[in-house]
This record gives structure tokens, C-alpha cells and sequence, in this order.
């Protein structure tokens, strides 16, 4: 980006995103109508997007990368592939073949390494199929929907943002368009993220938009919750969800985890597992689908001591911080130690730098370009509304920066939310400086008076009466005194006026010597799938002066194969040895491939290429001479080296775990050049 | 089995079998009518229900297990325990705390190792939502049911089996219960699994059974597909289930893992994942669930090539092996080598014998008790309608004998299902020894004729001509030649009358050199829930003389935690040591636990047995003098030695990968005995 060429292409894009910056912060501090903000806010999108798209068009990497190209390779050698081809195919899934699989595996096995175990984290593994209520606390079966229409006819649904994109990006192309029209269009499509129902609707009418497929009318938008629900149990009674996320597995098992922690904080959790959302039109391959792998972190502790006892390990540690308000000034990311980020309040507390350090330096340990890696924080507007901070890892890729890595402090939201809905207290303790006295007031139900009254509602009563807080049990208080009436709903949604005869008010006084509280959680939310298909984009090479010959430059450690074994030729006296390398390769644990197809020894390297094998064995003629030797292949150079045929396998091995390097063992062992010339 | 008082006890019922086996060999053998049949093997299954129930009542083990204790333990220290419990709870559905997800994880590594790795499987990772016709092509829509009964005022649901055997139960308890009425009690329960939906609707109406909640009327039997189902997309239109199982991924993948491998036969692919079963009535913790980890194997083969390279290595394998025949003849299991079995034909080939032997191996090593595994063989009427030979491998548990891994020659049945389905041939292609000259019969479409006919009906009628097999076509000629009219049903199910003027068949002759023929699978399947908690049970303990000292005897290879490291008191002078050795653990991927909590250290080791940390290091006041040593100690013997410092990391490696004993490092190091006495 400090190209002075590009930069003074992007200086009056940066400045009008400053200027709408600027009128943003203004709204804000003269507290304008919030309507008023909103706009200001979406006009602020718009002009980033506007300014990211230039900066894009001028990365020369995301310009030429050949995504048709890469696809087709892993396509053809099944990495992964749509889901139920056979029978037309689910759009939105997709199966991992024998490579997909074992990067998959390979990149989660260095995340447990990573978290999991280097961080003393407790890992569980909870149910997939959620029952309706948990996933009401939670806010997703109120809020986790998108806007689709209808075409009235045959009910094809279309995601109404991607259906208007669509129809105004076609007719602003129309022959017959008008400049005005164009600019029209080019404006809502900038903006169309931030419009609302109302907006998006007054869009749909005002262009008269059809379906795109048959022409016909469409619906009103209708907003669609992306769970997939189902029943559990044979009865239909019992509503259930396929999880949109692992995290609320984690905080319903809360109490368990503490108590298995003895009581003490802080700790974190971790979970990998898959979720569901059922998107309504998904595109763009692994980015978007509706059955995904995600590896959660949840950890917990006090609100008010969110520093890390190892944040000195990482606080020199630079990260490309890309900040709400360098994105409301029409700024570039920027470089900068974690650890001053977090002394400057940049970067909200220790806790949430130290976890995007470590987000760092493992996606960079898997292959991820440093180059196409940001922290972008999610401006005030755009935050969940129980996030205080929140930082997104987002990849530089061909679909442009895609979000990854989520890392946000949560707060306290989610186990309040739950405590609120079970009336199991979610909390943790802490012990006083010094005890304390402490006022405790309590609703004293008369039992037999309320049986009396209410019948069998009595229990139902009484344990709501149990669930009041005390600014509760205050308001109840001042109405008794007052009209003498108390109006209680309880946990069926039934309302029972309250008498002094049925209840009353108890105060006492007691000393505490531990103080409760809500824990806090700072959440990283890693991506599988996204993350994999990044890194199969940066590692994805053509050899120089052969195109057709693709190849993944993925590092060992998460290689889905670390070695080939290929015969010179078929030549039988060649099987003891490559049956011997095999035995020996599997008993270090090393994933491994025998090519002995026939085919010549270039063309099978090219195919062991395709499917990133990092380095090839070759046994040749001269490996049935003593002192016996093998060729060892480095994928990305091509180069070979002559190694002893007892020592091959543990040099394989210290590559694959990375103890060594290629140039190191270049080093040590004689360079080899013949077989790939006489390919 | 061997003890001569037992089997005295055990003859009468041994000779009750046989005495039925003989009766339903005797029937099939004159082809009596299918009822007759049905009733022999149903008193059949009773009596070999009977000898099994003595056989468990006479075998210690399973008598003396505490189950309620070991649950207790295992809910304490959240290994795992009900899912959503602060919501209530749902049935059959169970999260896994640390230690539980710990153990699984480590299971599923070392199963990984076992097949993937050292068998050079193809593994792949396959979408869990899976659309209708996928499952009505496997069968599961139409018969993957359980009955069950619904009280028609409450709409409570029943599994019927269940319900009856409960109230059956009861009344043969009641005080006014004859000895006649009590013996058909148990007749029946002992039945149960024999009879079908009318007889057991018979049974409900003879004993008045009614709901046992409410006393209210049951409705008749009703079949329940086990399945969840939901809908993909937000159409509402597309049906899809939660996969029942993880093999049909594989199957429907079948071409492309075919040409991943060359097109290549032999190969075997390998799939660890969820599946999901709407139980009606789920008991029996993590025996019966709703949600479950299966790691399946499909070893795709040439049907008539069933060998296997590597049998040698495992002929000499002695299982226990409990044959059908065996099962009719009220023997008990027996002891052979597998290259016997294979041999002799009780086995029906080497592949099928050797995935035996690999499984046996495996929960071996994972630590289930020889003595209580065996191989069930299905009787020939249990056997899926597909299967041509099947062995369960069963684990004894306090709930009897519990199949946990299946083994099943599945000969060409999924493959020949998902092609009849999908039009889509699964095949494989081998060379002819020598080419040979094929008849090719064709039908040839008159296709002007066809469109002016049938409109836009016409392409879906070519589509379905090109379907017909050869039989078919053969068919075609003889109606057309006939009355000249052929009718043709399309893929939409409607019919066509098509005549000479549209269609001919055509002869020709071609030369082949391949052939195409459906592979044979044999297929393992592991039920990975049922095993960890038949491993649990195997290694459940209470040290002698305290009964409340329970432990888990888990191997160091699959304990959830590999090592302990306990300071011996608070004193701050072991703080550095403590750090030394937990960063030296990590960097040897050592999982490990600090406990610098207060409390003795007696104490601190019962609470690391209970979570089967199988060593522990403890940092006392010799550690602080030089040389800087720790006491080294053995969950299982309580033993100790005293090692060095810098040694420690490296000897618990070894310990936890297997690659020495404890025996042989107690040979080694001098033995300690102080801490574990001052206690």
C-alpha cells in the first residue's frame, strides 16, 4: 500500500470516506436523531467499499490469481466436491475427498496443538441438536434471519439483497440506460447493505423488479431464519435446531466446567465441531455454506481483570491492525505491536490481544500469506449488540477480504442470557478483600393462603416469586404498599395478582465472605472451512513456463500427504525397497503415497504436485547398489537430493514436523539432477 | 466358561437350543412355509435369550459391577452428562466434558493410525444433511422404523417393545398374579423381539395394556422413522434427513474415489463422523442415544477377488468367535485363528477376516478386556437383506453384550442401489484376460417422430430409453414385434405407449477389452460412543480396602490427560519448577494437568486417578537441591521412583506413546516411598 502510484489514485477516495467519517462523529457527539446516523453511517459503507473495490483492482496478486484454474484442479483431484452429485447436487455443501479431509484434519490437529494444548484449554464436545429454548436465550430464533422474496408462481426463494444487485446491476447495463439511471443503480448497489426491510422494499416496487427465472411477481420480503429445524423425539412436541454456532453448547454447560476448573478463573474452553446455517441462495464455494466446521474459544473471567498472564510472550508481536477509526478516516491498515495496541487502548484489553497474536502465528504457521492477513475492527455500528470490542481476521482472497477468524469480547451477554431463561445462576465467585454486610431482602410466599387462592397455580407461584431479582423484590415492596396489589407473571405467561394476604416482604442482614459475579468471555471463532479454501488459494502455484503444471505449495505441516514413493519403473527387483519405505514410513506415523503406475517419473511428480505432497522418495537403480540410497524430491524447488536408504525416512520425518528445513538438508546430502531431466 | 459347575447349570438351556436350532434347520431344510419358520426362529431367539441371561448371572464381573458408583464418577468429574440439563435435559443426547471429549479424541487418533494410516485408506469428510432420494435409494426412508403406541389423550409416545415388556412386567408382580399367568408374562417378554406389529398389536389389546403415565387408551402400533428430518433451502420444498449412518457419503462418492485411485481396485475408504437417530424412547446412557460418532470403513473389492495382501500378517490372531451355527446348537463361543476360520469357510473371506482381526487388535489396544469380546455371527435370519456374511463385534457390559463394531460383507447392494436410483453406474472396470467380441442391442429413438408425438414430453422418454438394461431391451423388441406397442414409464411416473414409428432396437457387435462389474464392500463399522463406554466400564476400579478411591485404569495411550504435575505444598520455591516441567510437557505434546490447589497430596492424587491421569510428577524439597529431581508416580500401582529432573518429560513420553512400561522403568529407577504414606 505505500506505493506512492496507487496511493495517489486512492487519495480522493480516502478523502471522501474521512469526510463522511468526519459528519459520522459529528451526528453522534450533537446526539442527532438516530435515523439521521444510520444514513450517514450506510453512505460511510458505501464509500469504504468504494475505496476497498480501487485498492483491490490495484493488488496485482488478487488481479491475476486463475480461481476457474484452481478450481478445476480441485476438482479434479477431489479435494472437495459438491455433495450429492450423483443426484443433482445441494448447493451449500460440499464433501471433502481424501486431500480435503486430511488438510482438514491436519490444520484442526495444529489448532489443538496451538490452543487446546499449549493453552491448557478444556475441550468438550456437545450436542449438535438444540432445543427451541436455548437457542431463544441465545436471541438466534428471533434475530438470526436474512430477507428473501418469493416468486409468487412457483415459490423460488432469492436472497433479496443479492436478487437486487442483481436486477439494477442488469439494468444499468441495458442499452437504452441513461446516465442518471446508471448512477442510480451503481448508488443503491453501494448502499444496499445498509438499507433496511422498508428500503429494500421501496427498491423491489419502485424498479419493478421481477424474478429473474420466469418473470413472474415477487412477494413482499419476508425475513427467513437460517436454523434448520426440526423435531426431537417422536412426539412433534419438541423443537429443536441444528446449532448456527458451537458457543451456546459451551455456556449451558458453564457450571460444569468451573466446577471441573475448582471455581477458579480464569479458564477457557474449546470446541470444534459443525454447524448449520440453511443460507437461502449460497454461492461462492467454501466461503458460503449451510454445513460448516467451526473451532470455538470460549474464554472466561472477571470483567474487571482481563489482562493475560502470558501476554509477554506475544506483546512484540506486529499485527496489521486495520481500525475503526482509520477505516472511518479513509486510512490503510497499519502495523503495530500488540503490545502497544492494547497500552493505547486501541485494542480493548490484554486478553483480546493475546488471543489475536496467537490467531496470528497459527494462520501463518499453516501457509496463510502475512501479506493478505488484517485485524479489522468492527466499527461501533456494526458490533453485536452485547460485543464492548471485536476484531475480525480477515484473508486477502480472489472473492475479495473474507472474514475468518472472529475475536470479540462478549461481555457478560450470553450467560446472563442464560441464567435469565433457567434461573440457574451463571456466575462465578470471587473472595472479599474483607467480609461484608450485606442487606438481603426476600419474598416470604404464605404458603397455605396461596394453595388457598391459586391451586395447583401455586407452584408455578412460588417459584417465580423465587426467580425475582432485587430490584424486583423492591417494586413489589413499594405496590404492596401502594394499591396493596402485585401483578406476577409466571413461567407459562399466566399474569396472578398478589395480595398481603398471600405475600410479603423479608429484610435481614447477613455476611458475605464472596462476592458473585457474571463472568466475562472474549470469544476467537475460527472458520474451518474458510480458512482452508484461503490457504488453498495463496498456496496454489503454476510452474514457470508451464501452466498446466499446477501445484499447492502447502507447508508440510499440514500437507495432506507428506511423502510419495515412486519406483523408476516397474522393474520388480524395485518392490522389497519400496515396500520396505513404506513399512518404515508408516511406522512413523508419516502419511504416505506409492505411485507405481507407469507413466514416467516426471509425470507422477506432477501428480504428486497437484495433490501437494511436499517431497518425493524415488528408488532408481542405483538404490539396489550398496550402500544404498534413495532420491529425496523437494515439491516447491523440484530439487532432489541423494539420501541413504536408512536415513531418508527420519530427514522425511524431521521435514514433516518441521524440525529441519529443505535447506538445511540441502546442505547436508549431495544434490541430484538426473531423473527429472529425462522426464 | 470352562468352569464345570457353571457349565452343569448351563446344560439344560444349552440342550433347549439346540433342540430349536435343529427344529428351524429341519424347516428350511423341507422349505415349510415362511410363518413356520418365523415361530421356530422367534422360540429360538427366546431360548438363547434365556441361556445368555444365565450364562451373565453366573459371570462375576458383571454381577459385581457397581454401575450407579462408576456414573456417579463420571457425571462428577463431567467426563459427560446430559445435554442442556439447566434446560431440563434432553433425552439420549449427551455432551462431553474435558476428560470425555479428551478420551474420545484419543480413540479416534489411535483409530485413525490403526486404519487410515497403516491400511492406506482414502479418508473423506461428507456432508450430514442428506436430501430424500439419497435415503430412498438405501432404504432408510422405507425401513429404517421402530413401532411405537401414542396415549390418545396425551399424545405420549412409546417404543411398543418397551411398553409391553414393562407392563408384562408389572403384572406378573402383581399379588394377584397366577404361576400361569406370570409364565405367559415371560414367554412373551422373552419373545418380544421376534413378534410383529400384529402380534404385538395382539398382545396390547389381550393384557388391556394402557399408558403407564396416565392410565389413558394407547392407539395402535405405528411405525416411526427413526430419522430427523428437515428441509434444506428456504423453499420448503427439499426434503432432507440427518444422516442414520455415515456410509452412504461414501457411496454416493464412489466414482470419484475410484479415479482419485487410479481406478484401481482394491482401495478402502474411511469416514469418521455424526449420525443421528430420532430414538423413540432412548435409556441406557450412551448404549442408546440420539446423537453419535460412527468411524466407518467401506472396503470396496472385486466380488470374486475377496483375499487380502496382508492376511498373513494377522492369521495367526486367535478370536473368540461365537458362529451362527454355534448360536442354533446352544454351544458357547470358541477360540480359533482367524486363518482357520477363513480357511474352514466359517469365515466367507480373508477381507472379511482380516478387518476382524484389525478390530479385535484395536479395542485391544485401546484397553478392553480380552475375556469380555467376542464376535457374534447374525443368524441367516438377523442378516440384512444385502449381507452375505456378518459379524458383530460384541463387548460384555452390566447391560449383557453390546454390539459396538458391526462387520458386514455388504456384497454389491449400496453401490447397485444409488445406480438404479440415480442412472449414474457405480462400477468398476476390469481387463478381460483376452478381448472378446458383445452383442449390443440398442434402442435407437426416431427422434423427429418421437417430438411431434410427445412435445416437450419427448426428452424426458429418450432419457428414460437410455436407462433400460439390457433385459429390458430385450422386452421392448418382444412387444414391439408383438402388438407393436411398448409402454415406457419416465423418471416423473408417467406412461407412454410408444410404437414402431418411434422406436427400434438395433443389434451390433463390438470388441471389449474390459469388464464393468459393481465391487463388493465390506464394510466395518464402529460405534464409537458404545465403545468408550464399554472401555470406561472395563476400567472402572476402587482401590483395595477404600471403597471410595475410585479410578480409571485407561491406558496412557488413550487417557484423556497424560501426566499430573503436583507441587507438594504452595511453598513459592517450587513455582519455577513446576513452569519448567509444564513448558517441557508441552513441547513434547504431552496433555498434562497442574494441581497446585491446596490439600494433601494424597488427596490431589485420588483427584487425578479419578480422571485416569495415568502418571504424576511431583515437585517436593529434594527437587529444589541438586541434582534437581521428582518422584515419578503410577496411577495403577500407586508406585513411585525417583527420576531426574531433566529425564522426567522423556520417560512419561515414552510411557504415554507406548514405547515402554512401567515395569520396565521401575527396573530402571529407584523406587520412592515417602509422599503417598504421609498422606
Amino acid at each position: 500500500m505505500s506505493n506512492p502510484e496507487i496511493e495517489a489514485q486512492l487519495a480522493p477516495l480516502r478523502e471522501r470516506v474521512q469526510e463522511q467519517g468526519n459528519l459520522v462523529r459529528e451526528l453522534k457527539a450533537k446526539g442527532a436523531p438516530e435515523i439521521d446516523v444510520k444514513k450517514a453511517v450506510a453512505e460511510l459503507k458505501a464509500r469504504k467499499k468504494l475505496l476497498e473495490d480501487k485498492e483491490l483492482a490495484l493488488t496485482p496478486s488478487v488481479v491475476s490469481f486463475d480461481r476457474a484454474k484452481m478450481e478445476d484442479l480441485l476438482k479434479r483431484r477431489f479435494f472437495y466436491d459438491q455433495s450429492f452429485a450423483i443426484y443433482g447436487g445441494i448447493t451449500g455443501q460440499y464433501d471433502f475427498g481424501p486431500m480435503g479431509c486430511a488438510l482438514k484434519s491436519n490444520i484442526l490437529a495444529l489448532w489443538r496443538q496451538y490452543f487446546a494444548l499449549e493453552e491448557q484449554m478444556l475441550e468438550v464436545d456437545c450436542s449438535i441438536l438444540t432445543p427451541e429454548p436455548v437457542l431463544k436465550a441465545s436471541g438466534h430464533v428471533e434475530r438470526f434471519a436474512d430477507l428473501m422474496v418469493k416468486d409468487v408462481k412457483t415459490g423460488e426463494c432469492f436472497r433479496l439483497d443479492h436478487l437486487i444487485k442483481q436486477a439494477l446491476e442488469k439494468l444499468s447495463k441495458a442499452k437504452d440506460a441513461t446516465p442518471a439511471l446508471q448512477a442510480e443503480c451503481e448508488d443503491i448497489i453501494i448502499k444496499l447493505d445498509g438499507l433496511n426491510k422498508q428500503e429494500l422494499a421501496g427498491v423491489l416496487a419502485k424498479y419493478n423488479i421481477k424474478s429473474p427465472l420466469t418473470g413472474n411477481d415477487l412477494t413482499e420480503p419476508i425475513e427467513f431464519n437460517l436454523m434448520f429445524a426440526t423435531q426431537i423425539g417422536p412426539t412433534g412436541l419438541v423443537k429443536g435446531f441444528l446449532r448456527p454456532e458451537t458457543a451456546q453448547g459451551i455456556f449451558v454447560n458453564f457450571k460444569r466446567l468451573l466446577e471441573f476448573n475448582q471455581g477458579k478463573l480464569p479458564f477457557a474452553v474449546a470446541q470444534i465441531g459443525n454447524s448449520f446455517r440453511n443460507e437461502i441462495s449460497p454461492r461462492s464455494g467454501l466461503i458460503r455454506v449451510r454445513e460448516f466446521t467451526m473451532a470455538e474459544i470460549e474464554h472466561f473471567c472477571d470483567p474487571v481483570l482481563k489482562d493475560h498472564p502470558k501476554f509477554g510472550n506475544i506483546k512484540s508481536e506486529k499485527l496489521t491492525l486495520y481500525s475503526a477509526c482509520n477505516q472511518m478516516d479513509g486510512k490503510s491498515a497499519a502495523q503495530v505491536q500488540i503490545g502497544e495496541a492494547v497500552a493505547s487502548k486501541l485494542v480493548a484489553n490484554e486478553t483480546l490481544g493475546y488471543y489475536m497474536a496467537r490467531i496470528q502465528q497459527f494462520l501463518l504457521a499453516i501457509g496463510i500469506k502475512p501479506e493478505c492477513l488484517r485485524f479489522r475492527q468492527h466499527m461501533s455500528n456494526e458490533m453485536a449488540h452485547y460485543a464492548c470490542d471485536c476484531w475480525d481476521a480477515e484473508i486477502l482472497t480472489s472473492y475479495g477480504w473474507v472474514e475468518c477468524v472472529g475475536c470479540a469480547d462478549r461481555s457478560a451477554y450470553d450467560l446472563g442470557q442464560h441464567t435469565a431463561a433457567t434461573g440457574v445462576r451463571l456466575v462465578a465467585e470471587k473472595r472479599l478483600p474483607a467480609p461484608k454486610t450485606v442487606e438481603v431482602s426476600e419474598i416470604v410466599p404464605n404458603k397455605q393462603a396461596l394453595g388457598k387462592t391459586f391451586k395447583k397455580e401455586a407452584k408455578n407461584i412460588t417459584d417465580a416469586l423465587a426467580k425475582l431479582s432485587l430490584e424486583e423484590i423492591t417494586k413489589v415492596e413499594e405496590q404492596l404498599s401502594g394499591d396493596g396489589q402485585y401483578k406476577l407473571t409466571t413461567a407459562d405467561g399466566q399474569s396472578h395478582e398478589l395480595g398481603k394476604d398471600t405475600i410479603s416482604v423479608k429484610h435481614s442482614t447477613k455476611t458475605v465472605h464472596v462476592e458473585e459475579f457474571i463472568p466475562s468471555v472474549v470469544e476467537p471463532s475460527f472458520g474451518i472451512g474458510r480458512i482452508m479454501y484461503s490457504l488453498l488459494e495463496h498456496s496454489f502455484q503454476c510452474r514457470d513456463g508451464d501452466e498446466q503444471r499446477c501445484y499447492f505449495t502447502l507447508p508440510p505441516l499440514v500437507a495432506p500427504i507428506k511423502c510419495s514413493i515412486l519406483p523408476l519403473s516397474n522393474n520388480t527387483d524395485f518392490q522389497p525397497y519400496t515396500q520396505k519405505l513404506s513399512s518404515a514410513l508408516t511406522k512413523a506415523e508419516l502419511s504416505h503415497k506409492v505411485d507405481d503406475s507407469s507413466g514416467s517419473i516426471g509425470r507422477r511428480y506432477a501428480r504428486t504436485d497437484e495433490i501437494a505432497i511436499p517431497y518425493g522418495i524415488t528408488v532408481d537403480f542405483d538404490t539396489l547398489k550398496e550402500p544404498h540410497t534413495v532420491t529425496l524430491r523437494d515439491r516447491n524447488t523440484m530439487k532432489q537430493v541423494r539420501v541413504g536408504l536408512e536415513e531418508v525416512v527420519g530427514v522425511v520425518k524431521d521435514l514433516a514436523t518441521a524440525r529441519t528445513t529443505w535447506e538445511k538438508v540441502t546442505e547436508q546430502y549431495p544434490l541430484f539432477e538426473q531423473q527429472e531431466a529425462s522426464k
